[in-house]
């Protein structure tokens, strides 16, 4: 019987970085992308392009791309944009798949973007329409699917609308980002089951933060429903680096040993995916490795030895 | 609309202690035992009936019973006992309710009892005898009920046997014991549902151990099935002091989070389970916190603010 598969797309090298203090080098960031690569993680969002003022810690997104360009890098790569200005930088380096964000509160898009949801999702449909134009494909994230910090909880009616919104504009995959790790498994399997009936699951996907400790809880539940598509950031890569112990996205380290475990298969070396943790950690300092880390450390080496 | 209960059980105060290397003195194991029950946690295991020389920090568990009589304690109390002398010295000591371990592959039972399975099975069916006729509930926690670290995975077949058995022969309830943390949540959601199928949950109960970080997605699968009892440790106490980063039980911490944003009741106050939660730590020094325990003590600041 052949396993089913789970896509992991590895955020590290983005939504990890940018929410770390240490600012790495080009070779740095490089180093980072060809680790995980070479664990076998099928995709990598690997920059954003933003304000370098903004987010230091991405300035120069388009010399990882020229990079990795030059290298024949083999693995699907994504760049994060926020705007139009984003996509056209993007687009002139050369990425083959953007994602966009978007919000299912006008707190938080007000906060982050200073922006309407309204607007957020214009300017969203009309990336969507060029994209399509230019051959790149798009991916829709909503950010603040299950809660807000500033609006509280997220109605589900909300983020139902926005999924149906960019599905039928044609979104190559619209993915539900728990932002600030608030969500429960139980909201989440409620969410996902509806809109896995709406949609299918084939084009959804699901972005958990561990901040609460249920980053696991939330990838089962959604697994449950039928979602085959996570974004996970390796080692753990992100998080608050001042606040003492709270932590960011769910690590991959995490995420592709419980799926594995149940039978799925991911394409992930798990050797080779705790050299790439072993370098986010090293490069950062910050980085607090997966949870189970130190239990798959010491049961990869007792099965090598 | 009344909300639903989920019973849990701190094993902290036994579970954990006997796993980290301090030994605690009597008052300091009261204290604990206070600080638990002052959380509204409705069951403690405070101690356990073994040979003081096998377990230290177990030694003086029949002074821990005559403290909380003399002090008129309220919450309802469980002693572990590994065997008939175990059982008679908690009886003696006032016990109204023993755990018994019963083990679902015959490595664990030599290991850990120099046993077959089928003897501890013997040996936990008479003490259920006599405990009705003494007035004292049993509970029958099955162990490695998931995975054996020398036998390999459990067969669900043979836990669903053991169940059985002592669901008939009367035991209060039957726990299973993910001894090593090595269940997954799929694993773990269909054992339970062809438990509570079996049986109803009333009686069952799941006791996890964190140490691949799928303790709260256990928790939920198992949920999900219907089980409404689950074991916890104050702190995360346990574990293996030995193995750095390693964790043991899930933490009463983060389960009381999880199930109580999920709407459910526990009866714990969450303030003075951080209270708890710091003393187990303060008296450690191992106790690691709940996982979610940063996130939980900033909210619980800023609701009081």
């Amino acid at each position: 019987m052949t396993p089913e598969t789970v896509m992991i797309t590895d955020v590290g090298p983005r939504d990890g970085l940018q929410n770390q203090p240490k600012i790495l080098t080009l070779e740095q960031r490089l180093a980072l992308v060809q680790a995980i690569a070479d664990a076998g993680v099928p995709q990598i969002e690997v920059g954003s392009f933003v304000s370098p003022k903004a987010v230091p810690a991405m300035a120069g997104t388009d010399q990882v791309f020229a990079s990795l360009e030059k290298a024949q890098f083999a693995t699907p790569t994504i760049a994060l944009i926020p705007n139009m200005k984003g996509y056209e930088l993007a687009r002139a380096a050369g990425a083959k798949t953007v994602t966009m964000v978007l919000y299912a509160s006008d707190g938080m898009a007000q906060k982050n973007a200073s922006m309407t949801m309204a607007q957020a999702d214009e300017i969203t449909l009309e990336i969507l329409r060029l994209a399509k134009q230019d051959g790149i494909e798009v991916i829709a994230t909503i950010a603040v699917a299950f809660a807000c910090p500033f609006d509280g909880p997220t109605a589900a009616s909300t983020v139902e609308k926005g999924v149906a919104r960019f599905m039928k504009a044609g979104a190559d995959q619209v993915v539900l980002a728990d932002t600030i790790g608030a969500a429960d498994p139980q909201q989440v399997r409620a969410l996902t089951a509806t809109l896995v009936e709406q949609h299918g699951a084939g084009r959804l996907g699901c972005h958990f933060h561990d901040t609460r400790a249920m980053g696991l809880a939330n990838v089962y539940a959604a697994v449950e429903s039928g979602i085959r598509r996570f974004d996970s950031s390796i080692a753990g890569l992100g998080g608050c680096p001042f606040a003492p112990g709270a932590s960011g996205n769910v690590a991959t380290d995490d995420i592709a040993m419980m799926l594995q475990q149940m039978g799925f298969a991911t394409g992930i070396d798990l050797n080779k995916l705790m050299q790439a943790s072993d370098l986010a950690q090293a490069l950062t300092g910050t980085a607090p490795g997966g949870r189970s880390k130190p239990w798959l450390q010491g049961y990869l080496t007792k099965q090598a030895s």
